[in-house]
């Protein structure tokens, strides 16, 4: 062996111990349940991918925080991934067979060397849920109905999801005379209008060399508000005659229309005009979900991108879908106590108690009948004082003691005590799996 | 965007499509049910730790596997964790307030750059569970327990934990009169006995200059056989005034004891004195499990390391775990058929059809009714023939399809077709779920 290092994380990286990994399981289980009820499956794809996959997709800024990879000595250039979206279609291009409709979910770490800070780590979880090999609205309304779904189990009452559409903001362009890489710039500039407001975007625009009377056109397209029926009849007629936006406007209606069959409450979306999402390659809807109570920002973001997969595939694939950010969820229900009260700082359920090492026999005997009987068992490990043991159940959070005392060996029974009423009951062993249960289910 | 590059994956690397996933899942499953009735919580730790927390650890051969890290531009040294011990003993000794024992599992990739071959990948999964600070045997026997319950639970019939003490191996080394590097010399040898036999061990222990006769002592020793409890026995006898050699062995009696008071059949596992496990770091109770049938050969290993953390920390910490790998688990698994005959191709129960246009809105009403009953459910997107729709459904390996047509609409019933026996009903909607989950409980 060697001398002693001084134990230290990677800079923004974190370890989760088992209290706060108990929240993060259960927020996890409700969105792959979700998943999995509107028919999802899991894909698992490597972590370490070849550079060459990746790069290329995200642009040079995004790129510029992909972590390397080496094998010591080795030839490939390695890459940890930067998302789930490059794989999936590395994943498609390479498995030609796959029945269509392919829905797959993801829910795993994508590696960002971004500055740490409060909030943001360079190892984090995404859930992504995609569908692809489908043009039909029904696959995006799906995936909004998805996020509704996730967001109403995990308790939150106060969102929105942003709705809006390429092809609207491409008919924007055109209607204002622009095309190709001017386009570009425009999308960038509406970006940012969330952070630096219609003046702003003015500004950046007229210093791309656009027209002032043609900024002044579109800034009064992207100010149409009001509910989305009324909004999208309004940018119909604005934009008669521009037949990409009337394409992307009869999209949206039509999946309004279906997220209203899907029975998803009309004051949980609305549509954007001025919404684009940052990345390149989508092509028809796009989504984003802003938490407003609590004040968490942007958790979700997707789109259709019916593209990108044939950056790895003569065939083209038709795709949509979403990442869904869970880490500031997960920080942000710690913070307001957003959890099941059943939800507890320990897994475990019942302590078993040493009473006196004769009696560890008989001891053990009952742990293993209580994990039989499906409860989550602990047993104390050293002959302690039982006040000790008492003790280390409370700082535990552990509700349940169990002690079996000679008189309880000799009846064939166990004391039960409860910790957090400070009560106790003496039944027999087969039955204290279901006194447990029972009093867990009151408490 | 850019050229098209051919998707690829790294060499020794995987994909795992949803089929294979929901085995996956199930074997993980089962696992992490098992560590949590026996009171072991989740810890996550970060993939990338700092190579100065891994290096010095393994050893050269296993160092020269692991995976550089880099972030572009960036100093810090980084590398992909190659198991979840070195990063378990880092959080311990950073986090000197854990509660203990601090009893942690994780189930999650490693990655190690070995020439790939079948059943061999780059990036694995480890499922571990550690006990950290009791030096009690009752967490040796409790991690034997832990395999045990998991091996049965998957449905193993033949496999043995071959069960041994470091100190008794150091006994048998000062008996023959050695000590130091030279006691590793003889670790090493002995380690290779099932490869090449003991005459290979007997040359190769007389190659590194250990006199005849002490070879011949010792070789002896490591082929008492029989019970457990007698094998005790002859070896206490035979190593008599050697006293770290009679404190192994009593740990190990008691350890014996304690499995049979937690219900651990005898016949599930054995003392084997010439069983060495790799690695430098073990101190006491060393386990290894062989499935003998189907024949998968070593799937855990573990035992106790009560001085590693102290690579990390001045307070030193009694520590035992066990990595159980799954891979090769799940592999045989799939090819043997072991799997609950309920596990299927896919998770989605039921297929909702799309019988015409208009009847859209009330279809998809009932998609949303059958998830709110808890199934798992996939909407057909395209107008297709029904016969068409039908296909798909058994292609996936749907069981169940739900069809609502124009009667059905105005009647508020649905026709449920059963794929796999080729019937059908006509149910109201509001008991299709009801119909549905009967029918997959008898099939």
């Amino acid at each position: 062996m060697t001398e002693r290092v001084e134990p230290r994380r990677p800079r923004g990286m974190r370890d989760i111990l088992p209290k706060n990994m108990i929240l993060r399981q259960y927020v996890i289980g409700v969105i792959q349940d979700v998943f999995e009820r509107f028919g999802f499956e899991p894909l698992l794809t490597p972590s370490v991918e070849l550079a060459e996959t990746l790069m290329g997709k995200y642009g040079p800024d995004a790129e510029r925080l992909i972590y390397n990879v080496r094998k010591p000595r080795g030839r490939e250039k390695l890459a940890l991934r930067y998302d789930l979206s490059v794989p999936l279609s590395r994943v498609v291009a390479m498995h030609p067979d796959l029945i269509l409709p392919f829905k797959r979910y993801q829910i795993a770490p994508v590696w960002r060397a971004e500055r740490p800070q409060k909030g943001r780590y360079r190892e984090f979880y995404q859930c992504d849920a995609d569908t692809v090999g489908s043009a039909s609205m029904l696959a995006d309304a799906e995936i909004i109905a998805v996020i509704y779904t996730i967001l109403e189990r995990l308790g939150f009452r106060r969102y929105a999801t942003k709705i809006n559409n390429r092809k609207i903001l491409a008919g924007i362009g055109i209607y204002a005379g622009m095309e190709g890489k001017a386009l570009t710039h425009l999308y960038r500039a509406i970006d940012k209008l969330d952070r630096i407001g219609l003046d702003g975007v003015r500004t950046e625009l007229s210093e791309g060399g656009i027209p002032p009377e043609v900024i002044e056109r579109m800034m009064d397209l992207l100010q149409i508000r009001g509910d989305s029926r009324s909004a999208i009849a309004e940018m119909m007629h604005r934009l008669e005659g521009v037949d990409i936006a009337a394409e992307g406007l009869n999209e949206l209606k039509e999946l309004i229309a279906d997220l209203d069959s899907m029975g998803v409450p009309e004051d949980t979306y609305h549509v954007d005009f001025s919404m684009v999402r940052g990345l390149d390659y989508y092509t028809g809807p796009i989504y984003e979900t802003i938490v407003e109570e609590p004040k968490i920002g942007s958790i979700t973001g997707g789109g259709r991108y019916d593209h990108l997969i044939e950056m790895f595939s003569d065939t083209g694939y038709p795709a949509t879908g979403t990442t869904i950010g869970i880490e500031r969820i997960i920080d942000v229900m710690d913070e307001l106590e957003m959890y099941p009260t059943t939800l507890r700082r320990t897994l475990v359920e019942v302590l078993v108690m040493q009473f006196a090492p004769d009696l560890l026999p008989q001891t053990l005997h009952l742990a293993h009948a209580l994990r039989e009987a499906g409860l989550r068992v602990e047993v104390y490990f050293e002959p302690d004082s039982l006040r000790k043991q008492f003790r280390y159940a409370s700082r535990k959070g552990i509700s349940f003691a169990a002690i079996l005392g000679p008189d309880e060996a000799t009846q064939g029974t166990v004391t039960i005590r409860n910790l957090d009423e400070s009560t106790q009951r003496t039944v027999l062993q087969a039955k204290a799996a279901a006194l447990i249960r029972n009093w867990a289910h009151e408490g």
